[in-house]
């Protein structure tokens, strides 16, 4: 068995991060010290230095390039104390958005260009790229409907004041990835019930990462 | 009348920046407003926080490619903030270090690769560069023993603790930009009295920046 490296996509209010904890504590019974479960900065202390000063509300002088140039290096310590050591231990890692989020919300987002927001990450990741991507999918008028009635607005940081342009924008990004990259991409209809995602999630792993379950 | 952009870049112990500050003091009298003089991260609040990452003693476990992408961000923003304003307002910047410091300390002295850290580098700065570079030459060993003579141990801070072998990295690396970039690069002798090398930055400035020099 060698390690795995899967990740999860998608744009604001797929539910993305409830699917994924609810999936956790499925496999958790299973795979025990088999499974990681991580997102950036992922806990590590200079990821979290540089996550304070990307989220502080009053950074709102912050150019795009520099905000992107920050979660590259918050993405490039994460990887190499969390990911690289959990994939050479023959883990399975399950990682709450990476490169791709960077490429289509700096890149696409924020218009600084895809291209170029993913030629810098390579510097970050050394061309490191996930084994399988699970994309959930909702259109953006939904996942922002869903994001107004459940946030809490005292909890609401710089990121979460963009327009819905942006948000287009983003899902636009998204797409295009999942067109270069379908191979890698998985994608999966965020707009089902919840337990129909989680069912779908739960599948989807199930097979491509099959080689873990068979011997739990 | 148009902005001009000036670097000084050189290794360590090669007095570049006491005799900046010598140069700058006889300039402020003639140029007044018309000169801007600055280093990274140039006193805006973002490059400084991220400067605190940079240089946190107790970030031992940072990559160097973090490292590498956290300068990289500090830049962006200090050419945002500080250096494309005043060139757009026709001023003469004099910045201690640029993107070169970058190449020649963690392309070439960590060994990270020259050419990655120039290419991702590009993406901070737009291929902004400066008009020319003013590089201050001492011998390695030289440089060293003037650091050990001068500073104060209280003051060292992570980036100080290297070898021998990293700074004489870092010095290749200079030549091979030197040898790169020979239209752009002015080289200073640091070895002579200081008295001298002030003579001589003063000179070469006039010299490449002389139509702030007719006016006033």
């Amino acid at each position: 068995m060698t390690g795995k490296f899967i990740t999860f996509e998608g744009p604001d209010g797929a539910g993305k991060t409830s699917v994924m904890n609810e999936v956790v504590n499925q496999f958790q019974k299973q795979l025990g010290d088999h499974l990681i479960v991580t997102r950036e900065p992922g806990g590590n202390k200079i990821s979290e230095q540089i996550r304070r000063v990307i989220l502080d509300r009053k950074n709102t002088e912050m150019d795009y390039r520099t905000e992107a140039l920050l979660y590259a290096a918050a993405r490039r310590q994460h990887l190499v104390e969390t990911i690289l050591p959990a994939l050479q231990a023959d883990k399975l890692v399950l990682c709450d958005r990476y490169v791709d989020s960077s490429v289509a919300y700096q890149g696409a987002g924020r218009e600084i260009g895809m291209q170029a927001v993913a030629r810098m990450n390579e510097f970050a990741t050394e061309k490191i790229l996930p084994y399988k991507t699970i994309y959930f999918e909702i259109p953006v008028e939904v996942g922002l409907n869903r994001i107004a009635k459940h946030r809490d607005s005292s909890k609401i940081d710089r990121l979460d004041v963009e327009t819905t342009a942006f948000h287009k924008r983003v899902h636009q990004g998204y797409m295009k990835l999942i067109d270069e990259y379908n191979d890698r991409f998985i994608i999966i209809d965020a707009t089902q019930p919840i337990e129909k995602v989680i069912q779908d999630t739960t599948d989807v792993i199930h097979q491509i990462a099959s080689e873990f379950f068979k011997e739990s």
